[in-house]
């Protein structure tokens, strides 16, 4: 019971009813102008604030104030867009006025050295007599497209589709990499928490908050290093039982470890050594961004595999070539049709085409894709056979359109996912979300669509490791 | 001299003054429909015929013949979307009225055994008394942005961005993928040949013919099984030293070698055998598709490492980390920056900024971006760097932007080439274009970026085995 106060302690800083943007201006070559039209431009509901010594009435339209304690009691949220040296005292002078949460822009913390250690001590002692809950310092802040909240500097953030694959990461620039892969998978964002150098949250603060939120379905974190790895581990591992859970860590080789540590002031560790904690805490570990967002795609669909086998239909061959080459690379299997299926197929395929698996039914299954239904309905009758895949070269709107709604009803009669890898340039992306929409995993290249199905069965065997039912 | 031969043996296919499509179509649920209208609409300037028995005066408005007999003299290149048993005698017709190439669509030959490879085999005769180039069977066709060519039945083809990588795929749908991939870089396509079957037309000529082609630059193969390895690789040898060559093979795997069979009728050879062999034939092996497109726009750009060494700087240290960590596994180098050199850096860096390399240089250089200019000058003075890597957030159209063209120049003047990682989401491809027309290479992916420059380290290593300037 105890677990839902996070939800309350955080609900400030998510779901703030007042912001404030500390250091806002009308000048575009200022942070705090970026941070002031963020934070108005994503459709906030709430109120939004404006601070600046300088500042007459109003700032971008904004009402302004030239203190903090000019400002109205118990505003939720602050916005720091400050020089280092001027944070700590206007924490303390937000915590006095009543404020619950903050986002802090600026470097020259911990990552810099004793100095910069012994500043970001007194940020915490500031905030911590009001509980007060900071983003960063040295981060670009939170987003949460659930009620239009853009606390970062990135105007652009802020017109994301919602959705539920919500995003930690240590590095601002990588979280961006993250949402932009999420951008081009049709994946809708929950919310976004550039943490940085973690002055009061920690990764399994937002690890434990976003298992309980229900406005998130899948969590992805960038980790460049832990400082309490056996903390973190402990509350990973209780609540990544509840979502998905998928990370991504990077600075293992010489030079990447060394500018993590100049970055947000943590040490990397050795990649076995989290490997192994990883696995065990229950954590799926993504080998790229482009795993980690072609997995949180299928989770965010509800999707997993109950079984290696894979049945793959197609009119292309050649995409196919490239799938079954990276799945059977990675122990995922093909099994062999059972002859009265193999025998049942025979009677509609076009001539040449042979019963099999993967199954080329050659241009004929591109003018008529019901081929793709009747070959699939007969496959996934075998009990060996866990999920459908196929492969259809996007008419690009001058040719025929693959039947997904119907493709994704047959994958749910028989209770086994299906995924649609459908060729096309990203100018067509469209066409791809439209797929999805209709419950159809779909991928617009045959790597991205491997890689999932290789992700997912990776996962059958990690989940003998560490049971997420238990 | 003899070799230039080639150019006017494909000059009827690649630059046909007239093109006839067989089995043209009003009908949208035909291909013959499809290959008309995309012959029709990529621009074409020279005459386009239908045939069809059932044709009126015109078909989708082009001037239409019952018979290919009917048709004028000498039309350079017949476009055949017509079934399998109908394609024999249609092209025996069509070299007795001087017809020089042929495209054929239609399946149903070599692939599909004993009957199929006797049709192919009367296939090759009937082209063969008029000395007609085939294209296909069993492929999607070929297209010639240069000329507005588009002898396919994928009309969208028509519109991809004309520029010097030319793509070669025994897979029409693995050709479809390169090209998106292109597209997806920004990377201009010049020809386009799914050489399907290779009736009469093989690898080896292609890669002969497209190294002499003044409108190609770069060459990009999609093999998934070669005939005869011997020729190939002899030819490939000697021409590869024209121009880059670059291929991706797949079909190793037992299922995915098994569908290569059913595909175009190649059995697929094992990794080891073809890595080995092509390595030696100065043929650049790409390990994606995503890597093919990536090393093919450093060369479209000219690009080439003498060494490997890198300077990376960045405002951002995430994208920074995981570029960092990509190169060091793969053995790329981040030298130590000369004494005099950090020096010389420091006076300009920001506070806590610690020069060195990779450099971060924080949220101030985002803002005041003629910082990536001082640092890099300085760097590239140091004779183990031979390249400039900056990363930078894109401000997509609300924040700053990257001064790519004094960073482009900058490099010019050492005789280094210079890489942007804009990290940005697809929809903002067009700035990811403006900075490459300023010459620097630009990817939106760190992972991106980080494979282009192990895959150009790579070719480093490769070299002493296969030197290419002998």
């Amino acid at each position: 019971m105890a677990d839902l106060d996070i939800l309350d302690a955080y609900r400030p800083l998510f779901y703030p009813r007042s912001i404030a943007v500390v250091g806002a201006s009308s000048n575009p070559f200022k942070l705090g102008f970026h941070a002031l039209l963020a934070a108005k431009s994503a459709g906030f509901a709430g109120e939004i604030f404006a601070v600046n010594p300088k500042a007459g009435e109003e700032i971008q339209g904004v009402k302004a104030f030239r203190r903090i304690s000019d400002l109205p009691d118990n505003i939720d949220l602050f916005v720091y867009a400050i020089p280092d040296k001027m944070v700590v005292p206007a924490v303390r002078e937000a915590v006095e006025k009543g404020g619950r949460a903050g986002v802090i822009f600026a470097g020259g913390f911990r990552e810099v050295g004793p100095d910069g250690v012994k500043l970001q001590r007194a940020l915490v002692e500031a905030a911590g007599r009001g509980g007060m809950k900071l983003i960063g310092p040295n981060c670009i802040g939170v987003v949460n497209t659930h009620v239009g909240l853009n606390a970062t500097f990135a105007v652009p953030l802020g017109g994301i589709k919602k959705g539920g694959v919500s995003v930690v990461s240590q590095s601002g620039g990588v979280g961006m990499c993250i949402v932009s892969h999420l951008f081009d998978e049709g994946v809708g964002l929950g919310k976004f928490v550039s943490i940085g150098n973690r002055a009061n949250v920690e990764f399994a603060d937002m690890v434990e908050y976003l298992a309980l939120d229900p406005d998130t379905s899948v969590i992805c974190l960038f980790i460049e290093g832990i400082d309490d790895a056996r903390q973190f581990l402990m509350r990973a591992r209780k609540y990544a039982r509840l979502k998905p859970v998928i990370a991504y860590n990077r600075g293992y080789t010489e030079k990447s470890s060394g500018v993590a540590l100049s970055h947000t002031g943590s040490m990397a560790s050795s990649e076995e050594v989290y490997r192994g904690a990883f696995r065990q805490a229950g954590i799926i570990q993504a080998e790229s961004l482009v795993e980690m967002a072609v997995l949180a795609k299928c989770f965010s669909m509800g999707v997993r595999l109950e079984g290696n086998g894979v049945f793959m239909c197609t009119h292309t061959a050649g995409p196919a070539i490239v799938i079954a080459d990276i799945c059977e690379r990675a122990g995922v299997r093909f099994p062999e049709l059972e002859p009265k299926i193999a025998e049942a197929m025979r009677e509609f395929l076009p001539p040449h085409s042979v019963p099999g698996n993967p199954l080329d039914m050659f241009a004929q299954a591109w003018t008529n894709s019901s081929l793709y239904l009747k070959a699939t309905d007969l496959a996934l009758r075998q009990k060996n056979i866990h999920c459908a895949v196929a492969v259809f070269q996007s008419g690009m709107g001058a040719g025929p359109a693959f039947p997904a709604r119907e493709f994704s009803q047959l994958g749910h009669r028989y209770g086994k996912p299906t995924f649609l890898c459908l060729t096309a340039p990203q100018a067509f992306a469209k066409e791809m979300e439209e797929a999805q929409n209709q419950g159809v995993v779909t991928f617009n290249r045959a790597e991205k669509t491997g890689a999932a199905i290789v992700g997912l069965t990776r996962l059958l065997k990690e989940s003998r490791v560490h049971d997420r039912k238990k």
